[in-house]
């Protein structure tokens, strides 16, 4: 079977078969077939899907397109946690060291900030020295002896995504439930894990829009992940507006540490809560959500979960005192703050908006070589549902000057609604899904 | 707008502006837009189409990749016929000498063999030292003179539509009603053309097997006319059995003779006359069908169309004698009997098949760089609705030996249906549309 006849079986709605699969995936990794033929079954996938065979055949030949990483020599379930993105999502931060702390093994490969979304990555290495590049070898020795470790994407794990994800980018082919699944669930089990947990963010700050395509997203991993001898679970999350206070890479470090200590929003606090409970379940450490929970909380309270993160800080070449001493982290020069403009009640937050602002402030990269200033973010002073008086501060802009900040506080005003009526509030957690 | 942004909003059923379609099109002309972002939009054109105006627009922009040729010198209504594609064919080379010689301009830019399909050019080819590659300064020269030309494609005429061409080939997009109709209007809109007749063809030896979908080609490309303001009428045409009786390049152009001559068989004389009443109607040189009519016939009985012919292939430096003196043509060195091997009628002829053994017999290219044996093909002795018995000759191959004639007979009894029951016929022209 021809490159061509593929393409032309799947666009004109007939199965692929899984050999097949396996050879176009590697022939387009290895070049002998060009991108756009790629580029042509990519979009005939947008249209026609792929049905659960072939899109575990699909994720398999992507996986198998490098390196699996084997983590066996580290007793006990292995097991990450990941997020389709959102804005202020600092989430794996302080939930890799808390599940770490409980004796679940973490291995974490991450990645950066991408369009309007933040980066694990660039978060973490706004810690002074803090190195996200580690060899293979000190990422196996990180996980064993630690318990945890938080990288980015080798070259050599899933190389087929790295290349396919990068044309899908330029061929509207990105926002495609299977093709999305398949680069994910590729590179995650590439990591070496045995279980994964998912967080799919669905509202105005997501890529999903809809419960229902986050819905399908999810359902559509945990098939994959059960093709492949892997126990997914996923939490379907609110991400209509932006999750805990900041936004920004020092800033989010800094209130990850608060969720460590006990001191941050609610949001953020039972979110990374609610993922903790499912990684220790998964991890076969807890007989039930509420021991889970409780054993969580223990870490949290005993201090053992942010020494875990300056344990992981220090190992990973950072200066474990910028945990702690938060002076230690970049700071901005200035802050400048939003104003209310009238009476009312925060109605929504029109997240995606604030995720391209800060974006535009320096906080994330508006083309792949832009360089990224740790220290600039927002504080959100106000949450949908707040009350709010005219005058009153909705955003915190932390800036160190330049021509852009009048511009970045006119898109966060602009991204705030208030109405005169308290608006109904959205659950955090929506929905579980295994 | 972005390339990006243009094939997003297509893969969404959005409408894209014609200043954007231009943009791509010359984008790609030029190589700064590459080929995997036009094969994502043709793939996403294929399942959300294109509406008129956008199709205009695609069609416009490809036109103008390259020069349009100027024929204004020539006084008069310049029509030329474009098929779309058959097996047995050769109308072209009765219909252009006729129509000319009643006074209707043809300028006429034809193409090879394609597929199964044969090509103009090959057959014109046949006849000793005519050439097809002129100079756009001859061809306007032997239109204005000679009122008929017939060329090939050359490099400066429609270049995007070459290059997406050969892009659609790999990438299964080829069928694709606006993508053909596009292609095809862009190439005879650069002839310098002021109207057309359009063949379309539909049935097993077609590229449309359904008269619903060669309706809606033929809607299709004079809508396009229509709005560049060009008059175009088409004729939906019978394909399920190959044209006339011969297939193959210089047998082809011995039965185009017979029709200039009024000795050819009825399907082929009928079609050659109906194009050409819709040229003198198009050209303002007939005041009804029946006056278009009987000037043809004119000049088939006085001798005028084929003594065009002549003049035609003399000043493209072919040999005009061999157009009456047919022993001048290249001459197969055998013949072989394909025999039927029951009684009954002719029901069906697989008209692809046979197209493709006579590319296996050498009248058409495997591959682009084959080279054709203009002597070779298949004489129809039977079509269908004949009566056959047992033993009787279905074809006649004219061949010159080699190791692929046994196969090729083999794959002609194949192409043929004999059924006990006589067959119910099928008009030749099925439909005119304008």
């Amino acid at each position: 079977v021809t490159p061509y006849e593929l393409i032309k079986r799947k666009r004109d709605g007939l199965t692929l078969d899984p050999a097949d699969i396996a050879r176009f995936i590697q022939g387009f990794t290895d070049g002998s077939i060009p991108e756009y033929q790629m580029a042509a079954m990519c979009m005939a996938i947008f249209f026609r899907s792929l049905n659960p065979t072939e899109l575990a055949a699909w994720t398999e030949a992507m996986l198998r397109s490098g390196e699996v990483l084997d983590l066996s020599e580290t007793p006990g379930i292995k097991v990450d946690k990941h997020s389709t993105g959102g804005v202020g999502d600092k989430i794996s931060l302080c939930l890799a060291p808390m599940v770490a702390a409980c004796g679940v093994p973490v291995p974490m490969i991450s990645g950066r900030g991408l369009g309007h979304t933040g980066g694990t990555l660039d978060k973490l290495e706004s810690i002074p020295g803090f190195k996200v590049n580690l060899s293979v070898a000190d990422y196996r020795k990180l996980v064993r002896e630690v318990g945890a470790c938080l990288i980015g994407q080798t070259a050599t794990l899933a190389p087929a995504d790295k290349k396919l994800y990068a044309l899908r980018d330029v061929t509207a082919t990105v926002d495609c439930i299977p093709l999305i699944a398949s680069s994910i669930m590729s590179k995650k089990m590439a990591e070496g894990i045995d279980a994964l947990v998912l967080d799919v963010k669905v509202g105005s700050g997501a890529f999903m829009k809809t419960v229902e395509n986050a819905r399908t997203l999810a359902r559509t991993m945990i098939e994959i992940g059960a093709k492949m001898g892997k126990k997914v679970t996923a939490l379907i999350t609110d991400m209509d507006q932006p999750l805990g206070k900041s936004v920004g890479n020092a800033l989010e470090v800094e209130e990850a540490v608060a969720v460590l200590r006990g001191t941050a929003a609610a949001d953020v606090t039972e979110l990374n809560y609610a993922l903790g409970v499912e990684m220790l379940l998964l991890g076969g450490r807890a007989v039930d959500a509420s021991d889970a929970r409780k054993q969580l909380e223990g870490v949290v309270r005993s201090g053992a979960a942010l020494k875990k993160l300056q344990e992981i800080v220090q190992r990973q070449h950072g200066d474990p005192e910028a945990v702690v001493d938060l002076r230690k982290l970049p700071r901005a020069s200035q802050t400048t703050q939003v104003l209310a403009e009238q009476d009312g009640y925060v109605s929504a937050i029109a997240t995606e908006s604030v995720g391209l602002a800060g974006v535009a402030l320096g906080a994330g990269r508006e083309r792949v070589d832009s360089l990224i200033d740790p220290s600039v973010g927002f504080t959100l002073e106000l949450k949908v549902g707040d009350a709010v008086k005219k005058g009153q501060p909705l955003v915190t802009v932390h800036h160190n000057g330049g021509p852009r900040v009048d511009d970045v506080c006119a898109r966060l005003k602009a991204a705030y609604s208030v109405s005169a009526a308290k608006p109904k509030l959205s659950q955090l957690i929506l929905e579980r899904v295994e």
